[in-house]
C-alpha cells in the first residue's frame, strides 16, 4: 500500500511552531473572517479557523452577515478592517450566494490583508512568478505536504483537474513555478484517464465522490485528493481510496490530508502578513 | 499541404478597421513607447509599432533612454506618462537589461494604462478570468488567428512549449479560458515529443530554430509558431515548416504569422484603453 500523506500531522507541527512563534509577539496577529448567510459548512468551518486562530494565540473577529446584507453592506465592513490597524488578515468565506458580485468584494480586501490570495494584484503576482503577498492557502498546502515527503516536482507529469480560481488554476501555476509539466483538465477534457495515466501526480479538486479510481492511475503515481464531497453526512474525496491505495506511492487521505493543510496555511498567512506588516510600519 | 494561418491579412484587415474607427474620434488615441538601451531588433520593433500607430491615425511617443539612465530615472518617466491625460497607453520595450529590476519598472505602469497587460493587476484578472484593461497581445492575436479559421479550442488538447510571461503563461490561461485542455510544457519537461504528439493544438514559444519537426506533431495538427529566431541575418521560427508543413491541418508561417498580429493587438489595445478612459471621463 502506497505511503499516506498525512496532512493532519504536519498542519498540528505547524500549527505548533506558529503558536510558538506567536508567544514571541509583543502584539497578537489578527484574523477577520467575514460570512454571509448561514450555509452549514461554512460555519463548521469559519468555526475551525477561529478556534485554530485562538489556539495558536492570535486574535479573531467573525463578522457574520445576513444573506439579505446589500453588497454595500459587505464592502463597507470590508473597508473598516482595511483601514482597521490592528486587523492584519481578511478572509472572505466561500461561497457566498451567487446574487452577490464575489470578484468585486474580493477585490475591495486591501491586497496586504489579503489572506488568501485571490486578490487580483496577488493573484497576478503569483501568476507572473513573483511572490504574492499570500499564496492560496489549499495549493500551498499540498506543496508544502509534497516537500515534506521529499516528493520532487521538478520534470514531473503532474495532471491538475479542475479550474477553480481556489484550487486548480492556482495549483497549475505552481506547480508549473516548480518546474513540473503540468496538464490541466476541465470538464471538456476528453481522454481524461489517458491523460491521468501519464501523470506522476494527480491533483483532484472536482468534487465528485470517488471520481478517480485505478484505471486512472498509473502504478506509484502520486494521488493528491482535494475533494471534499458529503455523502450521507460522511466526507468523502474525490478519489476511490480503497481502488486505488495500492497502486499508488503516495495517497492523501480524505479528510486528514489536504483539509488540514488548508487551514494550518491560512494561519501562516496570517502570521506572514503580520510581520510584512509590522516591517512596514518600522 | 496544410492551411496557411495568414497573420499578415488578418493583422493587415484589423489595422484597417482600426483606421476606420480612427477617424470618427474627435481626439487622437496616443500611444507611448520607452526603450531603453539600444538593442537593434528592439529598434525595429519600435519603430514598427510606431508607423503602424500612425497610419491608423494614432499618435505616438517614443522615449529613448540609454542603457545607463538610473533606474529612478525611467520610474520619473512612467510617472509622467501615468498622470498625463494625453497618453492612453504605456510600452515598455522588452527585453531591457538585467541591471535592472523589470517587475518594479512594469509594475509602474498605471493598470488602465497599461497596454500589454503584464502588470500584476492585470495579468491577475486574466488568470482568474476577469476581463483586464488589456489582454497580452501575442496570445490573444493566437486566439484571434484561430478564431478567423475557426478552430475551435473546446475540448482540445493545446500543447504550450515555454513558460515566459509574455507567451507561454498567458497563452496557457487564455486556452483554459476558451474550454481547451493545457499542457504546459518547460525546459524541463521529459518526453515533449510524445506529449506534443497528442496535442491536437502545437504551440512553441521556446526560441530555437528549427525544433519542432513532423516527428513532434500527429497527422492534422495545428501549429502556432511564436519563435522569431536570427539565424544568419533570415528570420525563423521555432517549427522545421518544411518538415510538418504537410502532415499539418493549420499553420502559421514566421514571418507574416504571429509577428503581425501582435502589433495589430498591440494597436486594438491602444483604441481600448483610449475607449475605456473615454468613458470614465464623461
Amino acid at each position: 500500500m502506497g505511503v499516506i500523506l498525512d496532512g493532519k500531522k504536519l498542519a498540528d507541527n505547524i500549527i505548533e511552531e506558529l503558536r510558538t512563534a506567536s508567544l514571541k509577539l509583543t502584539k497578537k496577529p489578527k484574523l477577520a473572517v467575514i460570512i454571509v448567510g448561514d450555509n452549514p459548512a461554512s460555519q463548521i468551518y469559519v468555526r475551525n479557523k477561529q478556534k485554530t486562530a485562538q489556539y495558536i494565540g492570535f486574535d479573531s473577529l467573525v463578522i457574520s452577515l445576513e444573506n439579505n446584507v446589500s453588497e454595500d453592506s459587505i464592502l463597507e465592513h470590508i473597508y473598516i478592517l482595511n483601514e482597521d490597524k490592528d486587523i492584519n488578515a481578511i478572509l472572505l468565506q466561500l461561497p457566498i450566494n451567487e446574487k452577490f458580485n464575489k470578484k468585486r468584494i474580493i477585490e475591495a480586501i486591501e491586497p496586504i490583508k489579503d489572506v488568501d490570495g485571490f486578490t487580483s494584484y496577488n493573484f497576478g503576482r503569483l501568476a507572473l512568478g513573483y511572490e504574492p503577498f499570500s499564496y492560496p492557502c489549499t495549493p500551498k498546502g499540498i506543496i508544502r505536504l509534497l516537500e515534506e515527503y521529499n516528493i520532487s516536482l521538478e520534470g514531473k507529469k503532474a495532471i491538475v483537474i479542475g479550474r477553480s480560481n481556489i484550487v486548480g488554476k492556482p495549483m497549475a501555476l505552481m506547480l508549473q513555478q516548480k518546474n513540473a509539466t503540468v496538464i490541466c483538465a476541465n470538464s471538456y477534457t476528453k481522454n481524461l484517464k489517458e491523460l491521468s495515466y501519464m501523470a506522476d501526480i494527480v491533483i483532484s479538486a472536482v468534487g465528485k465522490p470517488k471520481f478517480i479510481d485505478s484505471s486512472f492511475i498509473k502504478e506509484n503515481a502520486v494521488i493528491i485528493d482535494v475533494g471534499i464531497n458529503r455523502v450521507n453526512d460522511k466526507l468523502t474525496g474525490d478519489v476511490d481510496f480503497e481502488s486505488v491505495k495500492d497502486k499508488a506511492s503516495f495517497i492523501t487521505p480524505v479528510p486528514k490530508g489536504v483539509g488540514p493543510m488548508t487551514i494550518a496555511m491560512l494561519m501562516e498567512n496570517t502570521l506572514n502578513l503580520y510581520n510584512i506588516q509590522s516591517r512596514l510600519i518600522l
